[in-house]
């Protein structure tokens, strides 16, 4: 049974206030709480259908809290529009600056992602990827949003995401080290040299990457288009779609 | 202003089942209507606020009805989370079957795909990547479904998207016509020798190619993961995105 509190609680972890305000966050269904579960993040609080409970109680630890709920409660407490069996509360755990710096490996930064799908699709295609982390401008959109959360598909249990300031990150970077920019008019990503380090920027789903960090950027690169009609093809390509062409071409070519 | 009776007939249109019976669709945003007003799709209302009226009356031909709305009845109206000046009310078209044999052509199957991002994501992609067409199972999610529209940033006024069933499909394709499908456990992308003619299959985000289809698939498929950690990676990639990993590497090949 829920009580009343927890009910309110756990809805005002939908909004990203209460969510920085607690330093919780919600995770929903099977695939991503199982994979929170054998993470370093901290779950908090388990809400779960009976047959959730029965499958998998001995995976919980004894520290979680585990609450049996029922379907109408599950519906009414998810932030999802197909609530799935188990929600958890989770601590979003300490944020220390990574102080990794890619000069062997690949980053990914994003520049003002605002689309909750898309940043989680880009977290779950980096995890794929082998990418070591991901740096979003400040002005992404939340990490902890259950939209984001979801869309990782567990990925969020894996793959470091860090908010800052591009414009000084790259301002501090090591010289030498590249910064590859997805651009429309850039050099043909096939015909363009990569090389498996520093940083790939991916710009806004309505402006592309800002005015200040182009003049940052080392290599600007566009996917070239195949369209073969006399109409004009798509502008351009979804943000996370364009994310995991690159990362498979880097990864393609570093073999 | 917008009349009580038209305001129920638009929202009626949110859902699949008063869509065909008007054989009648919506579609938001100045990008797509601008797109749709281009193309051989007939609108046959426009709904929209006085800054786009006025910005762009001489691009609505006059069988179009054209009604300023306010602010507050747009919301009301829309299907969407955040509406954004204008409404079009299209007619569907007549659906007649394609005809097209992809003898010469890549064409994208996809099996059991639920979610109106990802079908929408995938039109886009196919746009770019020139996909002559692309063929639905009966159990995708619908074309017209206002998510799917919006995904596909305009290409659904210039991709071709077919229903049919996709066993009597493969059953009746010509000898030798590859169908290639993406599978967890296939053949190396990267390694795999790739013609651009005949079909690439994608199956459901939760279940993968059909059991059923299977049997028809001449080519298995796999896009590789270079996770790194000695944790579990990604199980899967997004199927929007596994499906431009792929339309990106067939392209390259044949360019």
């Amino acid at each position: 049974m829920l009580s009343k509190n927890l009910d309110k609680f756990i809805r005002s972890l939908h909004q990203a206030k209460y969510r920085d305000q607690q330093q919780l966050f919600l995770a929903e269904g099977p695939k991503i709480v199982k994979e929170l579960l054998h993470s370093s993040y901290q779950i908090k609080i388990l809400l779960a259908l009976e047959e959730w409970i029965s499958a998998h109680k001995s995976l919980v630890p004894r520290e979680v809290e585990l609450i049996p709920i029922k379907q109408n409660e599950l519906d009414r407490i998810s932030a999802l529009q197909t609530p799935n069996s188990v929600i958890a509360v989770v601590h979003m755990g300490k944020k220390t600056p990574s102080g990794q710096v890619p000069e062997n490996d690949l980053f990914i930064a994003l520049d003002g992602i605002r689309d909750p799908g898309n940043l989680g699709t880009i977290i779950r295609t980096a995890d794929w990827f082998g990418i070591s982390g991901i740096i979003c401008s400040p002005d992404c959109v939340d990490l902890f949003n259950p939209k984001v959360v979801q869309a990782t598909m567990g990925s969020i249990a894996r793959v470091r995401v860090d908010y800052m300031n591009l414009a000084e990150l790259f301002q501090a970077k090591p010289a030498g080290l590249p910064i590859y920019g997805a651009v429309l008019d850039g050099v043909n990503l096939f015909e363009q040299p990569l090389v498996p380090r520093g940083y790939l920027v991916i710009g806004s789903e309505s402006h592309g990457i800002s005015g200040d960090l182009l003049p940052f950027i080392t290599h600007l690169i566009s996917i070239p288009s195949y369209s073969k009609g006399k109409n004009r093809s798509a502008e351009s390509l979804n943000a996370s779609v364009a994310t995991a062409i690159l990362c498979a071409e880097f990864r393609r070519r570093s073999k």
